[in-house]
């Protein structure tokens, strides 16, 4: 019989998002996530060992004198949810920019004024290593409060060989200190720095040069990943980065057709990305691509509601049958949110994703575009007992109940942490 | 020497919204919150003493031997904020419709399938007292977490006599029961009945010749509510109904220019309404005789985003003198949510109000909207303390770091509730 140290039952509904740990959810399977009425999961050292109808992982399993058992009698259980897509380490903070924006300044304005990537470059410059490890731990604090049990980290505002190289061996440290698990990503090509205006070139040199090199001796991270897009980095050089970073072992991802239709869904489908983020200026033919080429289309409406755009064509994603996760893309200027709960109601409202859609969007096609869904993103024996209850009665309550989160109880690899 | 058995200071941002508890805030009075930089609030039995920068704060007061001292370093400090526009006490929920809608189906076929005002009628009359009582009361809860002190309620889920009395007396009840304040509005006129579908003269003749009497009678609500609109109550109707709860002391409040631009803010004018509520259709004309009239705009964002709706004009509002309020209008069909935090957002994003002016709409502004300026709203001596602690560094943050409420303490009548 098997040993268990967490029995969590007796669900209203379990989602399970089984059978797809190999592959993401797309096309209709995203509208299932694996209801189970009156489930249980049961978990020994962090590894779920019983999933099932209640009275069944009742009879699998033999609770050790010290279980915790949960009763989670009229709400949803769900896999924690996963956040593939974040910058959730930077200095300083940009409700200033955000109130010039209201006030109906300009986007040059604003650039003139100091703002935008830069300043985090400079205000990420001007922050002791503690400082950035403090302010991204109470980041990291409320996605683990909101059910999040997976990060994806990514450098981008060092822009230096030293200032990239800190930012990721902070974002490590963070690992290390933190209960939530973060999977790191190298987006030294997050912008170019002023200094190498009218030099760009250089900069990509410097990039592909010294920067993933050293990143890939320290191990520092696992993607790679380019911000191409307009007035940033053209496909020409993306392709020349994500290729040096293959060559170290860095699996792409790209910034894709966030501010015009530029050829990055195609590039990301060109290069085997892992996944293709943004997109809301994909083109048809992009979004094909992705869907052939099997990319994931890593959504981020946060960004599209708090800077006003258009929201990126989900429906048309999931019909064309590529596989859709979302995040937060939590970052200090175009998306200062950790609400993954609010994520799900964009999809929904906005992009006309299902609710069911939104959630497995959320966990297991989440867990995909980080090379993670071995571990995380569904609930099944085998796997981390990763694990949150939301207080809603069936899985459309949770993104119908807009802009709080219902998450009651989160465990990580088995152990409660709220 | 003034006695406090209560002392929140060293705020970075301490928020009075002072000098206005005798008339709202309008124009650019809307955008200054009434900023103490470092400052403190102290209080006894519930009331405050003193307010102002902390230095002088503590040597106006002498600290009880019992009282609770609050550090609020690096954190505003603001008034409790006032929901002025619910409807939180409802049976059943309506997510299925919340589905349909996003599966695309239209209002009819919704209807067709019983969804509406109506299924809420219907789950509320199968509802027990203490089944409401208990509903209400987490809604209620999440409203207190997330720093709201007091709370306007409508009935409007009756609509017969002996149901639209339960309601205001569950609603009394609720009042007894809970650490915040509620305010009770008759909402009889929400929507007609099914069975009084082409006599619709004589449910206005119900709600006019029976239910406001009982209601008056009764105490059991200080304002009258009408939903004025296109396929509900005509200007006409509407009116008839506001003079009878003016003849029996109930104040007029009014649902208005929601739907289409009806005349309803006009109305409101005519009337001396203490405010006009939604106008997202307000006419021109209207929103000048709202100035005029010194009625104030409850405006509903969170209603517009779930059901993407435009926004209300709320600069133009601004701009004409107009003293404008925000509310959630929490209630299970339009608008699912108690997070007045989100409100604040979209007040910001969506209706470009500064965060100063959005801040002081939610408090001061909402409650004259509700008449309990005299009591809450502000932090000026002899007002309640109702205070709520707010992790952020300054008022710009607040609506900036959108979709989580940053709440940290909630100070109600003196009493930490949160």
């Amino acid at each position: 019989m098997l040993q268990a140290d967490l029995l969590i039952k007796n669900a209203a509904q379990l989602l399970t998002m089984a059978g797809h740990s190999k592959e993401p959810k797309r096309g209709a399977e995203l509208a299932d996530p694996g209801i189970i009425t009156g489930g249980a999961v049961a978990a020994f050292d962090g590894v779920i060992v019983a999933v099932g109808p209640t009275e069944q992982v009742e009879e699998e399993v033999e609770l050790l004198p010290h279980a915790r058992v949960y009763d989670a009698w009229g709400k949803v259980v769900a896999p924690c949810f996963v956040e593939p897509h974040t910058h959730i380490v930077f200095g300083g903070s940009r409700q200033n920019e955000f109130v010039m924006r209201l006030q109906g300044k300009s986007y040059l304005e604003i650039m003139q004024a100091g703002g935008g990537i830069v300043n985090s470059v400079k205000a990420t410059a001007a922050a002791s290593d503690a400082e950035l490890l403090e302010t991204a731990r109470r980041r990291l604090d409320h996605f683990a409060r909101h059910g999040v049990g997976t990060v994806e980290v990514k450098s981008g505002y060092g822009l230096s060989v030293a200032e990239e190289l800190r930012m990721l061996r902070v974002i490590r440290k963070l690992d290390a200190l933190h209960p939530l698990d973060l999977v790191p990503t190298f987006l030294g090509a997050h912008a170019f720095p002023k200094e190498y205006r009218g030099r760009e070139e250089e900069y990509v040199d410097l990039v592909v040069e010294e920067m993933i090199p050293r990143v890939a001796e320290e191990k520092l991270a696992r993607f790679c990943d380019v911000f191409c897009d307009v007035g940033v980095f053209t496909v020409e050089q993306s392709r020349r980065i994500l290729e040096a970073g293959k060559r170290y072992g860095l699996l792409p991802k790209l910034h894709a057709d966030e501010l015009a239709s530029f050829g990055g869904a195609e590039l990301a489908a060109e290069m085997g990305a892992v996944s293709a983020d943004h997109l809301l200026k994909a083109s048809p033919e992009g979004i094909k691509a992705l869907a052939e080429a099997g990319v994931i289309a890593v959504l981020l409406p946060g960004t599209a509601f708090f800077l006003n755009e258009e929201y990126a064509p989900a429906r048309q994603m999931i019909e064309q049958g590529v596989a859709v996760a979302l995040s937060t893309d939590r970052n200090p200027g175009s998306s200062p949110t950790e609400a993954t709960h609010l994520i799900l109601t964009l999809a929904c409202i906005k992009m006309k994703m299902l609710p069911a859609e939104a959630l497995c969007a959320a966990t297991i096609n989440a867990a995909h575009a980080i090379g993670m869904a071995h571990r995380v993103g569904s609930l099944e024996t085998g796997k981390q007992a990763d694990v949150v209850i939301i207080d809603a009665p069936d899985c459309n309550y949770i993104p119908y109940h807009f802009g709080t989160s219902l998450v009651e109880a989160v465990f990580k690899k088995g152990r409660k942490i709220k």
